[in-house]
């Protein structure tokens, strides 16, 4: 799973780094009874009010807190505390819903001594239920920016059904200064593109405008966060919210800075990083996949063909059994809606291509099963058809997505 | 699962009805070790060239045999024979695969004593391998009208993953003659709409020219047998083929004939029931999911709105379950990108309204999971927002889906 080989080469991943690795965040997150025993309500924190940028769900039925979150970043398109809780979604709650999320704004402004619209809020969970607000209240009164609560806490905090926290930081070179980026992100079930019960939260100290912030955060979505699904349905509540508070030193990045490129570089990796991580934690996942489309004609339809076979329930399955059934990866190509020219597909498992030109070819079985039982999975699709490509990420389809699913409410 | 009030008096559903029920057509099906032991080559005979219309998948990997019987309808419109395997599908076989369909076009042509063009083949099963000629060669060979070979083997030779066969028979009243139809259908895994790994064949003693035939068929296509979906994935040989062969003696059916409309209706009837017979033989299935979809501003997004329902994962699992989480339903009508007004929509499993102007009603919990106990389970959702309304027909996502499609192949 390699980032393109034009990475700038100032560009460092740190597999271990977290959200508060840029300096002036911290986090933290405690338990307060909205889950049995796990930690259900995290903080994030920025010293000093940070600029921030947002994509959210295109779900129809858009929660209560995104709302609340849009509405904060329009004032002066900054925030500095990030509240989320757990176990509840606060979607389909209505006015009473609304108000909930309010109140949590409020309240966590009032905790933290910041404005209101500083405020962002975030919830993740069971849809249609209101907030017990007495247990979000008993996570308010515990905020605080001292290190007794920690990055770990805050990662755990925001977690469903995920299994483990997900979290990266990434280096970069801007005017010669360092910049740091963060992220903490939850997923699971309900993965897919346009923002799918999928929280992200990246930090940087960088020195950058609004705009050029959200383009960037825009751009990169649409080829990480939006390239992973783990069973087709977008969400509520999904949303990726970046704050950038100004410490790294470097020039103001606008588009027109040199290193801007450099920066969208940076925020790739570690958007691709993360949401590796979330595919990998798919709801009873054994094995990531990605799906590589190239020389296509479009980027649109690069996306959409590898979103088609990262889809596809049957591909997901002999993924999970060990089974080469290139046929269902070929059919999943033809069923994307993309015109494609069958007579000059090439599909390769791993290193092993099993389809040329549109046709079977006598391939190793043993050694494209052998291939599959690896815990990471690379299926590439090679169209012939143009110089575009796209990448997306998924998991396989198990026994165990049946078990989570079948009973995640009662 | 009842049909609109607004159904013809006069059609009457022949629940154990066959494709042999109107007069005049014959079928049969042998073993030939396509398949370790189950029949895999059947055929399907009428004793004139019959009026015929088709449609088929829009897969860009449209399988060889599909080429095969759209050129021969081209010729005149009209077919006498249909031959079918099973085991193996013919697509993605190249120059070899197209060859391999014309001769068991000709083959059974010669055998059975009609023309090459008024011969339709078609396959199904795996993707990507050669037919073993030798044995669809044996199949041709013990090819007959003769009453030795029965209907019930027809409709066994051409499953796949299937488990019962599907059948069923229609009839209505056209200018005071009884006009009869009947149906044979496969399907299981790979069903979604535009015709995935479903094979559909209809017969009717109708006297009815060719172009109002493919206008019936597609308009019903478009609203019984493309509103299934076991796993979303669309296959490369999908195909619903109508046989007219003229015998009832009524007028001819033209789109001006009065009777027309109650020709559309009974051919309606036949294909639900056999849509929803390979709805609920889906892969795995334990239960039937019928998804009402009412009072919307236009059919497009009444079909879609269903077809994101019945096509979630997380809808299919809850309901193998029985747990009335009804956040995915409205999740699902959210992400269907089609405009809803969220605080308008109702929900209703069965009897029991669990939403209600888009926000959750403090329902009867234990009602509604027994409901879902049910092996047929109703879920509505109305928009209030037009008078148009669309179904759609699934099955629940389980542990043997994923122990059928991890293995299918080795």
């Amino acid at each position: 799973m390699n980032m393109t080989n034009t990475m700038n080469k100032s560009i460092r991943c740190l597999e271990q780094g977290h959200v508060t690795t840029p300096s002036g965040f911290t986090a933290g997150g405690v338990h307060t009874g909205l889950r049995k025993k796990k930690l259900d309500f995290g903080w994030l924190h920025s010293d000093i009010p940070a600029v921030a940028a947002g994509v959210y769900t295109t779900n129809t039925f858009q929660a209560a807190p995104l709302k609340v979150t849009q509405e904060a970043i329009e004032v002066d398109q900054k925030i500095q505390t990030i509240v989320c809780n757990s176990a509840i979604a606060n979607a389909c709650t209505g006015h009473i819903g609304y108000k909930n999320a309010k109140i949590m704004q409020e309240e966590t402004a009032e905790k933290m001594n910041v404005a209101a619209h500083h405020v962002a809020v975030y919830s993740t969970g069971l849809i249609g239920e209101q907030l017990p607000m007495d247990k979000i209240k008993t996570g308010i009164e515990q905020m605080s920016e001292q290190s007794a609560y920690q990055v770990d806490a805050f990662e755990h905090a925001i977690l469903t059904t995920d299994t483990v926290t997900k979290h990266a930081a990434v280096q970069c070179e801007i005017d010669g200064k360092t910049v740091t980026l963060g992220g903490a992100a939850k997923g699971s079930g309900m993965i897919e593109p346009n923002m799918a019960t999928m929280l992200g939260f990246v930090t940087t100290d960088a020195v950058i405008e609004h705009e050029p912030l959200l383009k960037a955060l825009r751009s990169v979505t649409d080829q990480t966060f939006n390239m992973i699904t783990v069973d087709g349905d977008s969400s509520t509540n999904d949303s990726v919210l970046v704050l950038a508070n100004q410490r790294a030193g470097n020039e103001t990045l606008t588009e027109d800075h040199p290193d801007y490129p450099v920066f969208i570089q940076a925020l790739t990796l570690l958007s691709e990083k993360l949401a590796q991580k979330i595919a990998e934690d798919g709801e009873g996942a054994t094995k990531l996949i990605e799906v590589n489309v190239t020389n296509t004609h479009s980027v649109t339809a690069a996306r959409k063909i590898a979103k088609s076979v990262i889809s596809s329930n049957l591909v997901k399955t002999a993924v999970y059994g060990a089974d080469p059934n290139w046929g269902r990866v070929v059919c999943a190509v033809g069923y994307s809606n993309e015109p494609v020219n069958p007579d000059l597909v090439d599909v390769f498992l791993g290193p092993v291509q099993v389809v040329s030109g549109g046709l079977p070819l006598a391939f190793d079985e043993e050694k494209a099963t052998d291939y599959l039982k690896n815990k990471a999975i690379e299926i590439t699709v090679d169209l012939h058809d143009g110089d575009e490509s796209a990448k997306a990420w998924g998991c396989d389809l198990t026994y165990q997505y049946v078990t989570i699913n079948a009973s995640y409410r009662t």
